[in-house]
């Protein structure tokens, strides 16, 4: 199928696998995720060469999320797995990447072009001789695909894919087939990076806006700041702390874009959900007559049950492909060049104090004692204070997500959570590849709140976490199964029972060496509070494993009104 | 969006979900598999009512790869999964199902319809509006999809979804809405059984085929039976029986219709697949003049390597859909009829005696010492004398897979591998699922060989057998990693290896009650022998789980030929 190119009318050749890997490595990649198969090896053996190294994850799922993971932290991930078995299996990662913004460049492995030409019946198939029954199961969650069936077009099709998932923040799917991992392609293209930048507005239109914005900005005796995720996933972060630092103005986060933002600035105020919101905020919020909400995403749980309240007429929404102004529409328009431009242009503004939020832990939880066991109300605040700068923090859904909103995070801290796609599981495979990125990016610590039931899903990438000496923090919160769902519907059913496992006894299980970890159990209060002050346990030596026990029926305030919000939902009639 | 029916207007009301569920029941189903999610949490409630148990698996996987196992047993499995994240990290189950003709009822608990109609931002959604983007994912391996999104076509959906399960022997997908789940249907249909029958064949048109091939069949100076999964997966295995009994030409199957076909008869003479056919078989298959080829699979596995060769012009084939003699086709019949005819008309048939297999240890491999290392020469007739009538054995991909081939089973062995599909890890799933049903029928015991880099992906359904008081017999084959990877490319690479794991502790560490599971671990042949030898073990009356050592570079013949075979037509250009 595949024609050659004459490989002597080639400058620079280069092998296709190289190519693409090359193309990774220059967007920042430098770990790929994965399992091997017989249709992938050969185009594994290009991973180390081009500077990057091979994670080897237990499964496709887990290497999905920690793909996920990793370009939460480190701006791109990339999975590689093998036709049909591998790629479906990690179908349900990709798909959260897309619902989430994740760039990642899922890599398929297939039978070569021949082999498909011929319709052979080969194992990984589902003996019918269509071989493009999982690509077409894998277009609704990407956002380009490139089937690279012949070397003339591999170098176009990689670029615009790698292109377009940075661009578009979403997942993009390649398939490798085994003969044309070494056919030759041109490499002098490498030499001429790839474009990442977003494109440029139309001036005139961006003008206008901006003008449109900054008047009722002036006007407004009372404006507010909202951020929420795509502020994070299209990469106009800086521009949105210049608008917070310069303004001056209150500044709120959707609970996705929690981490987005320094929360120990002045006019930082907490997160604003509805009546799911930190204390006082929500108030504060709803009388703000113009809020500038910034890449949001009102989802069920994003807004605590559809309760987020502010009108459409005293709000100007932000995105990476429209701006909307009260009811007008700006579609074409990129955020990032219109933040720049109201930020610079500002002037004085109307700055209305907010309420402001430490880590505080109310008065009616301070009791410490060896009795009292720990609640959702104590723990919350407590990990604020504990936590340092820098930090990357995985919360699973479940109790650890709606906790963590009573959390005041320190500067320069990552957060990594699945609010709108929920899939459990997810936070073990994340944080496995977000303790990677960490561990390129320096030292930063990497800390996982995980439930019990999220646990048991994908349990094994701790193993991965050991293999490639990762030292994260883990905390799996043993409540006796799915509190979450418990809430939602059947508190006492079976059903939202799990086995109870001796949890950190994985650790060694999973082939820890010795000194390469250490676990820890605490059951009261006290004890949590002795391993908080615990300066061993704080430096993150190694990896960390903590069974910490709450009880069955404890849950967040949020987490309560949610479930009670999507109870109500599902059963509408 | 669903229009209820009046309830007044039914003779017999009954919710949805019980109609569903008391289907499930009639067809022979008694567990369910799957995982919680909100959108199914109300239809679970009416899982013990309908006399149906409750599973409650790790992750959805998993549970897909449970309930094909405990199809495979049972005739049918059922698995609940919940909207986006569940079903689709259990697609990969479900696609090795439609591939390898395993009956699967998946279920969906979806969002209300009028959260569909509304395109809410929900949880579990891509954040689009699109509430198709999964089930369409569904579409190309199910053989039958049935969205219940209004009450008055439910029943006929469901009906035709399991009665298409059956006939066509592969997974259906049925999607449950939360607000369908309680709606009352007419109940009095419950009294109609499903017709499962196959349907007949036109009588003409089958006896013209009976005829054509009984005139071979007398022709024949030297006619064999070849089996394969197809005869066991449509339903014709008594009539396969009647045959091989009735005729007393020597019988083979292949890899996949291995376990079909009662190994200890005296005209039974083996494993067929080319050249990595059972010593003797090769020859004696290839130098029949006919082959009553009943339900093949020529896939590369099932061939070692396409290295099957038996000429078209003297081959009978028999599948559900077709009929084939020499190169004349007769598509819609079903062997079933055809099979009973031929058997009963058959008359006097030239018989020429085939090879004989038993589990004789081969003289090189029999040295027996604690200084000799088990070798996959020793082991597989080794297993053969050691399985008992009625057994179930769940092989792997990897080793154990082709290894089993030189295993002669005892009568009434139900033998599960997944030779075309071939995703690791489903092995650990099937297992559990094959020995619930195994439990359901009385007291058969479940063997799993498994690989431990096929382990490492789904481990924790260990957990599961564990929670379900499964006693099946568990060997890991520790051999450092991807042995079969590594016979197809890069046998010292790194991507063949796995992390070390301390494999038996696991069974503690996921929750093991004392006197629940025992654990063992053999390295030398004689401490393998005396396992096989130890009554306790052999009575399987726990979990047992035993570390078998095997070298890493040591492997099956038939493997050796499979892999060169698959590295080759990758390479291929
Ligand atoms: C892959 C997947 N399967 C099922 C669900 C449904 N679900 C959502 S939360 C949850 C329970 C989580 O329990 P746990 O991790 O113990 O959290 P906690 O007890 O802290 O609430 C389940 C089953 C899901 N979101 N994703
Ligand atoms: C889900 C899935 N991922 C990847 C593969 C590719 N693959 C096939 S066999 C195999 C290795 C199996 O290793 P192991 O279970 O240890 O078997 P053994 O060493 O006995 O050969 C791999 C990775 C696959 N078949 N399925
Ligand atoms: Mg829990
Ligand atoms: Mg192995």
């Amino acid at each position: 199928m595949a024609t050659d190119i004459q490989t002597s009318d080639l400058k620079s050749p280069v092998d296709v696998a190289e190519y693409l890997f090359r193309r990774l490595h220059e967007v920042g990649i430098r770990a790929i995720h994965g399992v091997p198969g017989d249709y992938n090896l050969v185009a594994l053996d290009y991973i180390p060469q081009t500077g990057l190294s091979w994670v080897g994850n237990c499964n496709e799922l887990n290497a999905g999320y920690a793909a996920d993971g990793y370009a939460r932290v480190k701006g791109m991930g990339a999975v590689v797995t093998t036709f049909g078995v591998g790629e479906l299996s990690t179908l349900n990662a990709i798909a959260g990447g897309y619902s989430e913004f994740v760039p990642m460049v899922h890599i398929v492995g297939t039978p070569s072009t021949l082999s498909q030409r011929d319709g052979m019946l080969l194992h990984h198939t589902l003996g019918n001789g269509n071989f493009e029954v999982f690509a077409n199961m894998s277009k609704d969650i990407s956002c380009a695909v490139a089937k690279l069936n012949d070397p003339r077009e591999a170098a176009v099709l990689i670029d615009h894919a790698i292109t377009e998932c940075w661009r578009q923040s979403r997942p993009v799917y390649i398939t490798l087939p085994t003969d044309m991992v070494q056919k030759k392609i041109e490499g002098e293209r490498l030499k001429s990076p790839l474009d990442l930048k977003v494109p440029e507005n139309p001036a005139d239109k961006e003008d206008y806006v901006v003008d449109t914005i900054l008047k009722y900005l002036h006007e407004a005796k009372n404006p507010i700041i909202l951020v929420d995720a795509c502020a994070l996933r299209h990469h106009c972060i800086d521009e949105v702390h210049d608008l917070i630092e310069k303004s001056g103005l209150p500044t709120f986060v959707a609970p996705m874009g929690k981490g987005a933002v320094n929360e120990t600035l002045p006019n930082f105020g907490g997160v604003y959900a509805g009546n799911g919101s930190n204390a006082g905020v929500a108030a504060r919020v709803e009388a703000a007559d113009l809020v500038l909400n910034i890449g949001s995403v009102k989802s069920d749980f994003n807004t605590a049950g559809f309760t987020y309240k502010v009108s459409q007429l005293s709000t100007i929404d932000f995105h990476s492909n429209l701006m909307r102004i009260r009811f007008s529409e700006y579609p074409g328009i990129h955020m990032k060049g219109v933040l720049k431009k109201v930020t610079a242009k500002m002037g004085k503004l109307n700055v209305q104090p907010g309420p402001s939020h430490d880590n505080t832990i109310a008065k009616k939880d301070q009791a410490m004692s060896n009795e009292e066991v720990i609640s959702h109300d104590w723990l919350w605040p407590r990990v604020g204070q504990w936590l340092q700068p820098e930090d990357i923090v995985v919360t699973e859904t479940g109790t650890a997500e709606f906790g963590i909103w009573e959390t005041r995070y320190p500067k320069g801290v990552t957060a990594l959570s699945q609010v709108l796609w929920g899939s459990i599981g997810w936070a073990v495979g994340a944080c496995q590849g977000a303790a990677l990125a960490a561990k390129e990016l320096g030292n930063r610590r990497t800390i996982l709140f995980e439930g019990d039931g999220s646990f048991q899903l994908t349990a094994q990438e701790l193993s991965t976490m050991l293999r490639n000496d990762l030292k994260p923090i883990i905390f799996v919160i043993c409540n006796d199964g799915y509190t979450i769902e418990r809430y939602i519907h059947g508190m006492d059913a079976k059903y939202n029972d799990v086995q109870t496992w001796k949890y950190k006894d994985l650790v060694a299980a999973f082939g820890a060496k010795p000194g390469q970890a250490k676990t820890y159990q605490v059951k009261t209060k006290q004890e949590a509070e002795d391993l908080f002050q615990n300066k061993d346990f704080g430096a993150a030596s190694c990896l960390q494993f903590v069974e910490l026990y709450m009880p069955m029926e404890d849950a967040p305030k949020a987490l309560k009104l949610v479930t009670e919000a999507a109870a109500e939902n599902n059963a509408k009639q």
